[in-house]
């Protein structure tokens, strides 16, 4: 079986790390990947599932550039329509009528929504999300879940973090997931005072388990907001179109006031999108908001192109299939070398990590041992499945798996005993 | 001569009103295209310094998509690079080689800089560039100008906008214009609370006339940053790659710990950089920052073909050759129908209005007429010239500008008398 070595990776991130702080920052930094001389740094090539790395090693892909491919790297419809716009223009002086087109198809798509907007980052329309609602109700406190993220502008990030100052997070206040208890207390509490809760569909901390929503949860949060004016945020960023075609509250049942899309929206090319309800269309036009690409053409002729291809080929579906058997599997062949892997969150993008070793030490090597026999696993963050994935590469995934257990079974011997699943998964694994 | 119609814009902005807030928000909201029927809002396709709108109508580009088209629409050199990129990929699970290539060519060019750091919009690095300030200092003050437009994040917007609250602004002080003796007062009063000063290299506020830096106003503003440990930022977002190619602080001559750049970078490609010096690289790498397509490696390969194509073609002398010649034989062209045209800023992105009328209808009178038979003039914003812009453009505006000055001639008679040049010309003209 193959075992990469990462030497050009290596050589581009020594260069990089003169002429770049930390060489790759960001969700893409090395730090996060460990031990580090076992993953690969830069990508040359991809294409569907999979990609090569600086030094020609192929990967199955599960990280999906951390979400944005859905379709397939270098999908043919999706690039057709992108590379179709890009000969008759992409940022010039005025609008696409492309634009209009895209916001036509999305109110028509997500059946809550009666309008789009539409930005680069995700964090560009989290944040207006939340000016909306302060705008919307003349109110400034925002609820939020801890360790919920919704992208790096500075009321978003967590106390203490380098570059945060305390008027940032002032007026945000950040409650436990699933409590509903303790969030009436606090809408009790701050009467009158909330302008809008921004939320994930379910829950996926960093560094932990995912953890879905209690039964009932999101329809009685939806009710406390009505009940006291407060703007309801979905931040559908990561999870959007990747449990539904719909819309992730339309999955889980409720009805909010602004939704806000990105990742998964055009396989890759950068745009993210708010969506909203008429009762706020008029707030949404006196906020000025915009930045210098924002009315590009080809990420929207890709975003059109990509979500009829993601309707046609019933995409959310598929990945929650694959997900869902090639996940159970894992499950099952860990078990039979006495291990147990705890897979939280949707199939389509789950949370991944065995049990049976607290500091961390045999998953994180045990991800590595996949990695360097081209099966791309990261350690610490939620993975994604996309429609590109295919039977071959389930297969070949198994058997890296099952080779990858045996490795670090020799390795570790009895060490680490089998422990029982843990609560969030017990309670929230769709499998 | 050409007479214009727009039915397919308003058409296609009749439709978008109904799916998107204001039709089209933001810097290309036709609010500011005065009288609204006389502009197009949809730009069907672009090449060279000219686009065609939705109705078919050809334009000769002055504001060339608000500043990132610097090579002209589908420069074949720049899109070339994107192409072969994209075949490769773009939007991957790992950092693109070319982030590295891109980053020693940047640290090369802007020798000030040690290195980069990017991202997508504008203002996605002017805020990184403040939380870099303020976690360097353990300081929260940040100085800036009255009018200066830095992005659209809460704390860069002027009170009393829509959706900004008090705490977002509590710590922004903004100063007049070139008043060094004002700023110098806040500073001492302030003393040991002051991160940082951010600026644009000139200053362009909106719906006003652009005003340059007095001579030693920059030095002085360096000195007492260094004396009092300010972060000295330079957004030169707008500016950048229109004066020279080595960052418009080079230009006027003193050296920042932070620059921003974006519009220019990629010819449209969707790209923003912070550089910055090696004092702050490790305060850089402690602040966590990123985006869903930072790492997209398109826009990169764009940026380095254009960056190259712009040293090699020479482009800011070529722009800034190009608007002077054009914007003098304008004003000697308005003088001999009676009026003056004020020009302000440089001549590669100046701000253009006649002063005859105080209420502006003269002024967009004439923009509106330039504008219907073909040449593309916004009253109300500064317009960009490219490297694109050919000899023949110039003739055919010229000849243009002449009709539209004899049609508001006879239009108006003689109701607005020549009055003198406006006080902000006469010092910072560079004609």
């Amino acid at each position: 079986m193959k075992n990469y070595t990462f030497t050009k990776s290596q050589e581009l991130f020594r260069r990089a790390t003169k002429v770049i702080p930390g060489g790759i920052y960001g969700h893409y930094s090395p730090v996060v990947l460990v031990p580090p001389e076992k993953y690969p740094f830069y990508v040359s090539n991809a294409e569907g599932s999979r990609f090569r790395d600086a030094d020609g090693n192929e990967f199955i892909d599960y990280m999906c550039a951390y979400g944005p491919m859905v379709t397939g790297y270098n999908n043919p419809v999706v690039d057709e329509a992108a590379l179709k716009q890009l000969k008759k223009g992409n940022c010039t002086t005025g609008a696409p009528p492309v634009m209009v087109e895209l916001a036509e198809y999305l109110v028509d798509l997500i059946f809550s929504m009666d309008w789009a907007f539409f930005a680069k980052n995700g964090g560009d329309v989290t944040n207006y999300a939340v000016m909306i609602a302060r705008d919307a109700t003349c109110r400034k406190k925002i609820l939020a879940f801890k360790g919920g993220y919704h992208g790096v502008e500075s009321w978003m990030q967590t106390p203490g973090r380098h570059g945060v100052i305390e008027e940032d997070l002032k007026h945000i206040i950040r409650l436990d997931w699933n409590d509903y208890p303790g969030l009436e207390k606090v809408v009790n509490h701050y009467e009158n005072d909330i302008a809008g809760l921004i939320a994930t569909p379910y829950h996926v901390p960093a560094f932990s388990d995912s953890v879905m929503p209690e039964s009932g949860f999101w329809q009685k949060v939806e009710a406390l907001c009505r009940k006291n004016g407060i703007v309801l945020i979905v931040d559908d960023i990561r999870h959007g179109f990747r449990l539904n075609m719909q819309g992730s509250s339309e999955y889980f049942g409720f009805k909010p006031d602004l939704v806000c899309f990105c990742k998964a929206l055009a396989n890759g090319y950068p745009i993210s999108a708010l969506m909203g309800t008429d009762a706020l269309k008029t707030v949404v036009s006196r906020i000025f908001h915009t930045g210098s690409y924002w009315f590009s053409a080809v990420p929207m002729a890709a975003a059109l192109a990509n979500l009829k291809a993601m309707e046609q080929m019933q995409a959310p579906e598929t990945m929650l299939a694959i997900g869902k058997e090639l996940f159970s599997t894992m499950k099952r062949i860990a078990s039979d070398y006495g291990y147990h892997l705890a897979v939280t969150g949707a199939p389509s993008m789950p949370y991944v990590r065995l049990t049976n070793d607290p500091s961390l030490m045999l998953h994180q090597d045990w991800c590595a041992e996949c990695t360097r026999r081209g099966i791309y696993f990261t350690p610490h963050h939620n993975w994604f499945v996309s429609a590109a994935h295919t039977r071959e590469d389930i297969l070949q995934t198994l058997d890296v798996v099952d080779e990858a257990f045996k490795v670090i079974k020799k390795k570790y011997a009895d060490r680490f005993r089998h422990e029982a699943p843990v609560e969030s998964e017990k309670e929230n694994c769709p499998y």
